[in-house]
């Protein structure tokens, strides 16, 4: 009985949205199991009628927990902290709170969706690459000039927040598709002081029961 | 003094974003100023040294209020929700609450993002609708799903909530767009309901101090 109560994450260990959630789910020390969902196998495992039942937008992280299934990352994250609300991941000044939120959907709505998977097969092989530095540096553009007057230690001051959620999983995105970090500063700083963490590090892209051998670290 | 202090929301009236946050404005009954930034005059008033000093983002909304200023939509909302509860537009049920940022978060993450005015422009004039059509098409279909097994009068069960402050402007730009709403009878029910609302009324880009003439009713 137990077992069969402990929350399901269905992940793929490379998606930036699944890894903001296994951030929170470590750092709110939350035993859960992982399903694989391969994005890129099969066609994508994805679009299989047996995932499209449980998230019919075709996408991870979904969460089976407490007896629904949770769709959208940051959704997740909202739930877990009104649920299991030690350690908190939002301030409890509601100012604090609006700037952790208005980071995290900055990235979650105005950069990740233009860089995912399914939008750059859309836009073809030889302009990928181009695409997404753009959309990244568009973003990081605004965001390196916000966290200049709302971060201490991490994205919103000291605390490790939401926000840093985000952070992290959007700059390893921004490595992979080469985007020079040179012009920002705070987000490099904040994310290496992020990446210090142990709950950064056990849910790090290539720590995961999915990551192939050669890129497990 | 009274007036120096009343919230400024930087709106323009097409934006689903913008329109979002009218309609929380309107169900909260908070008064406020407009200042209207159009986004096609002049190149576009959100690049303006002076709007991007207030929102580096250069997207509407933001909104001026407690004497900081809050960008992305969601963030807004959440804030006005957390200092200005009444009428409530998250439920008190944290498992409610989870449905109502899913559908929200679907929205504004994966299907507003990537019809935008700023990546229809990169796509080029003649791919506009196609793109803008599958983008939709793609996050309705799983919507409307969604919808089945959560949806009442409104998005999540028979209250207005801030899923549905995402919906009726999504529905617009589908419009907009010229998507056919055959496939979708619950997004589409659930939007005759809400537009049949005061606060999505007042509200609606038809009807905005900058809204031009000719498209006024």
């Amino acid at each position: 009985m137990a077992e069969s109560s402990k929350p399901i994450l269905y992940s793929y260990f490379r998606s930036s949205c699944s890894w903001r959630v296994r951030i929170a789910l470590a750092l709110k020390n939350i035993d859960y199991e992982t399903v694989a969902i391969n994005l890129t196998k099969d066609g994508g495992q994805q679009f299989s009628g047996e995932f499209q039942a449980l998230n019919p937008m075709k996408q991870v992280p979904a969460l089976k927990i407490d007896g629904i299934t949770i769709g959208q990352s940051l959704a997740i994250i909202e739930y877990l902290e009104e649920t299991r609300p030690t350690p908190r991941l939002l301030p409890w000044d509601p100012k604090k709170r609006a700037q952790v939120r208005m980071v995290s959907d900055l990235i979650a709505s105005g950069i990740q969706p233009l860089q995912n998977l399914s939008v750059l097969k859309q836009v073809g092989q030889e302009n990928q690459l181009t695409w997404a530095q753009q959309a990244i540096t568009s973003g990081f553009n605004a965001l390196e000039q916000i966290l200049q007057s709302t971060a201490g230690r991490y994205c919103v001051g000291d605390e490790v927040s939401m926000a840093d959620l985000c952070l992290a999983p959007q700059v390893a995105n921004a490595d992979r598709f080469k985007v020079d970090l040179t012009p920002y500063p705070t987000i490099s700083r904040i994310n290496k002081s992020l990446l210090a963490l142990e709950a950064f590090h056990v849910s790090h892209p290539c720590r995961q029961p999915d990551t192939p051998p050669e890129l497990r670290a």
